[in-house]
């Protein structure tokens, strides 16, 4: 599957979006009606965020996994909303913690409102997703989604905690995106497998299938703040390198031996400006650590597209795949 | 009960925590257990604020309320320390959102550490509580401290939103508490009830004296930033003045046309330094608004001890009693 000719990735990646149109309106409609409260605030800021767009991978997840395992009811539908409102407090929240000004190519809602106001409406959020997956009274969905948001939020601490850390190991940092990125997917899999009663094998696979492409996708984020097209990517370029972030292409190039002078007068004494970015740049490339992390991705891309092989072949599936490929070919 | 005659507050208060002090105990145990994590930092930050100490009111009353109904089993600890850890997180944000200081006489978590990790850290606090909720099992009980949680939020917003503004009016301030701060008391009490599998209308009159309890306890909060003895705040006095935000006896004072220019030059002017605190101090003082909103919070206590009635006498209904009692006369 990986190595199958295919068409523009674009068209590949809107293939799973447009073949689940119907029940991604439905998603979209049940998080517009669900973040409606008497307070203003909310849902403008909520709105603002949720309707920047993003590809809403997250719920689509939820929604393919369990009708790839024959779900033909409609609660995967509002659990896929859920989904969403958790990964949009934690983008709330990060950029408060990252201090980002810009969010899928517009101002973020910390700098168009502050960062006091995205706090409160991340909680908010935080908060309505699990009155949601509440009233649909599923324990085991509970479970899942409440040690997935406490693990986002332990990742995300390892983040702080090691940041400007040069010494961090590659072993450590898959942990860290683990946590605060895989996680998040490898329970929207799960949630929709069981929403779905799958048997425990299915559950598993696409638990895994989720985990993966997590993982593959944040190594794809980390090697595009370095590589991507500004026009396209949504954020400025660079993001990492300026909050002192190690990503595993640093660790790469810094294990190399690449200038290490360079990466810690960079990330240890913070000389930062946009002429360490190019030197950066420039360095990450040439010593092979960008490619690196690519191949890391694809591998984990290809585990991922291998976990969906004991379900039935299906327009599904192969949309599915299709998404987890896309993922390495994406451009912001 | 009211009008008694009552020994030393202080003694007063202790009572209920000393007649309840195993379970508190076992609350603090599984407090400190489940507040663990890889992560270092967490329990360090939560074990920071959590060992301030603080009077554990919530959990004391999730305790009492439980155990007024007749409740002999020992899911209400684990619950009562869910409500703790809700309220931590809430704390956490909180001097995020208002950028304080000091909390309970000692630095705050934002700047002992940072706003990020007080930010991640309450994130992660805040999930844990629902793991532990979701691991209890209750639907009900879900139910409760969810809404609780999302109103808390709805609550901060409102408030947020409001700062500066001298037009609020005593109703829409009243709404904002009954929000941000008696939700979560009710919400405490109400799932003590609820854990004793308690009839409607002692569920209903438990829910109630947590709520008019939790309106008392925060306009007292409001009184004692302008009329508290600095040393037994626990915190600086003032510090709603400095944040701008606009409070019930500011709201009296002003409505009473007590220096209508000093107030619009303090709160919409920005000019708050310590000479406009000790003018406010004076003008809240003679215009009486601390002194009314004192005896709107005796109101609320009244009501509050008046929800009790239905339940048989005991020692334990006189510690709670005592309680509400005390809130009037606390001093930090």
């Amino acid at each position: 599957m990986i190595s199958s000719p295919l068409p523009s990735e674009t068209l590949r990646m809107a293939s799973l979006a447009s073949f689940l149109a119907p029940q991604l309106a439905a998603v979209n409609a049940s998080i517009f009606e669900k973040m409606q409260s008497p307070v203003a605030l909310i849902p403008q800021i909520a709105g603002y965020l949720i309707s920047l767009g993003g590809k809403r991978l997250r719920p689509l997840l939820t929604i393919a996994s369990a009708e790839l395992c024959g779900y033909e009811g409609d609660r995967h539908i509002r659990l896929a909303a859920c989904v969403e409102f958790i990964h949009t407090a934690t983008l709330l929240h990060d950029d408060v913690v990252d201090e980002s000004s810009l969010r899928r190519g517009m101002m973020s809602a910390n700098t168009k409102w502050s960062n006091k106001s995205s706090v409160l409406v991340g909680d908010f959020l935080f908060s309505r997703a699990f009155e949601l997956m509440i009233a649909d009274g599923s324990l085991e969905v509970l479970t899942i989604l409440s040690k997935a948001s406490s693990t986002i939020a332990e990742g995300e601490v390892i983040q702080l905690t090691s940041s400007h850390d040069l010494g961090l190991s590659e072993e450590t940092y898959l942990k860290i995106i683990s946590a605060k990125t895989a996680r998040l997917f490898s329970a929207a899999t799960e949630v929709g497998a069981v929403v779905a009663e799958a048997k425990e094998a299915q559950r598993q696979a696409l638990a895994h299938f989720g985990h993966t492409l997590g993982l593959a996708f944040q190594l794809m984020d980390d090697v595009l703040d370095y590589a991507a097209d500004q026009e396209k990517l949504g954020k400025r370029v660079g993001d990492d390198f300026r909050g002192g972030k190690v990503t595993l292409p640093v660790i790469f190039a810094y294990e190399k031996g690449a200038d290490r002078a360079f990466w810690q007068e960079a990330f240890e004494k913070g000389i930062r400006d946009e002429g360490a970015l190019s030197h950066a740049i420039r360095l990450l490339k040439e010593s092979g650590a960008l490619l690196k992390t690519k191949h890391m991705a694809q591998d984990f891309v290809k585990e991922a597209i291998g976990c969906l092989d004991g379900f039935p072949e299906s327009l599904l599936k192969t949309a599915l795949q299709d998404l987890a490929y896309f993922s390495l070919h994406r451009e912001g």
